[in-house]
């Protein structure tokens, strides 16, 4: 029976100091005792929906189809905005309708593979008392919870066909080139663009100019340069990514997500 | 089978930098394998006992019944202090006897249920050798462990009937209102009080004052407020909150937790 | 069956603000849905290998026999250092060649125990692409997962005999004591030695001078002093520690890993 647990996800800006994280996983395992619960992050920056959708975008596709994501960020908890389920190459998403599913919605578009949506108004699924400041507790994750015990996304509520889609971080294409943008700053102060490695005509001639900076070419990781030396190379998603070898390329440039990478063909 | 898997949650000021955390999990699996185990909060500030207590009295109640609650705060480790087993409305709760079950002890003085306390004296179920300053890995932890495997409380020493008990936060009431107190401040610099909102009388005109701002009347949630107004709403919990439309409270007000709030009506 | 849940732990230096713990988790429960994963910890300093190493020695002692521990602090990744997977003790441990299982090598010297030692070499066990940037992701976890399930060691490829080992701390026995060195630093500012309780002749005409300061003797624990005092007690780990009872002994003394702490006897 454990080879059939089911896992739901988590991505939230709740952080680690409060009580929200625990009290979600309690409400989670009241509804489906069996569930694995698996942070994916709780360091979203507070309300900033289009990190969310970032975040959820870049892990989702790792998990086994079947799983439940539970996205909460959610600055707009009380207003009009939708609570929302998806399902997606079978992946099962819940959060509001904010811009929260933009990488989904994006990915889905791209593959031309069916996107189901569904507007949660069956109120049988939530906590029996719903607050006006806590929907992650109160609403998505029973929901969360009964599409992890099997309920069928129909018993949800009706089916809807638009979603609120942020503007991601894209790549324009200039004369010689490319304006790439830093998207990520990860803890070890690399800095990953918008900038997919299958974009590049060139692997060697190529220049990546950035705050004032100019790394020529591409190197195939982090441990072939040496220590200190401003690199650039495909990292794990297939993107552009500037880094130093054995420090911090963020702390070097002084670089921040937004900033502009020209590379030069 | 899964569907039975008891669940342990942690409540400790163990921080996540260092392997403590990872020990405690690794105690319980070795005693019962099959538990769910919930990081409910590991950064209560180091042997603040009181916010110990507060984050439990907030989040157990989330989890079903039957659940396991190992609560670690415990500057007197090694002292006479007496390690204890609780069990209140079907929650079990497992620490050290020095007020970190207050918010349990007062749900249950409220409620008029019985509580059953239990000093852990059979050193059957600590680990074989005792440490002087980890009884969180030594003796609670496997506690924990055999309540989820289902031994009975009785099993783990005799019963008592009293226990360390803190002073929490209370409103005070004023001549025309409330003397209420800022106790948590959460990761969106929300500022939670202690004053429940049915104490209120008057929904409208009624003012809170907190650090030379007037705050007039509740609002619904966060999103029914220009961005950057303070406000005041029911949150969560039921509990007044002072709070700022997509933006800190306690960053506006300078605010930190025991800051009066005069609630005028 | 969830008594057989088998169990994997991570350490890793990849922090909580991003997906990466997420995607390792993904990836484990794709391969072996029943996994119960653990956190030990994911805040070791970046790169920092050593720090990696004292940890999961620390930890893994007290998770049961048959559990695997992935760890992953990897700043040679996608170059020539070997991916490996060791057995000792009933323990599994996958993860880069570079020092990491020092701790562990130590202790089955010591220990006289056997230790099989593996490289990684059937990529049959790896996904499918494998990235130059997150062997985590793309080979460790799923080498791990696949231990989980109870495919044998010798499946994954050849048995070798050698090991990257690093230089672990380790107190110098003077004419009248001992040089021992602050190896860990804790969330409480507790500052952890390199010497064995069992090293000293006597304990109570002890001295241990550090940063200017002497302190007289061993306490039992933190409780048995006064707040604010200077204290030395055997900590959990039966490892000299100098503490500050009621507060941070770090911050007192400015103390940080690698400080000499001089043993008078």
């Amino acid at each position: 029976m454990t080879s059939h647990s089911p896992i739901v996800t988590l991505v939230t800006d709740f952080g680690t100091k409060d009580s929200f994280v625990g009290t979600l996983k309690g409400v989670i395992w009241s509804i489906c005792p069996s569930a694995h619960i698996a942070d994916i992050c709780h360091e979203i920056p507070p309300r900033n929906v289009l990190a969310g959708a970032l975040m959820l975008g870049r892990a989702y596709p790792f998990f086994p189809r079947g799983s439940v994501h539970l996205a909460v960020v959610d600055p707009g908890v009380g207003t009009s905005r939708r609570p929302v389920a998806l399902r997606f190459d079978g992946h099962l998403f819940v959060g509001p309708d904010n811009g929260l599913f933009t990488a989904v919605l994006k990915k889905a578009a791209e593959q031309g593979k069916p996107l189901e949506i569904i507007s949660l108004d069956n109120e049988k699924n939530f906590l029996p008392k719903v607050s006006s400041t806590f929907h992650g507790r109160d609403l998505f994750a029973p929901v969360a919870a009964h599409l992890a015990n099997g309920v069928p996304l129909a018993k949800l509520g009706p089916s809807i066909s638009d979603l609120q889609c942020l503007s991601l971080p894209e790549p324009e294409k200039t004369i010689n080139g490319w304006h790439a943008h830093i998207t990520v700053i990860d803890i070890f102060g690399n800095c990953t663009t918008d900038l997919l490695a299958e974009y590049l005509t060139d692997r060697t001639e190529v220049i990546f100019r950035v705050k004032g900076y100019d790394v020529h070419g591409l190197v195939t990781s982090y441990g072939h340069a040496q220590p200190g030396e401003l690199i650039a190379l495909v990292n794990s998603e297939n993107l552009i990514e500037i880094a130093v070898a054995n420090g911090s390329a963020s702390e070097l440039l002084g670089a921040r997500a937004g900033d502009l990478v020209e590379v030069v063909e």
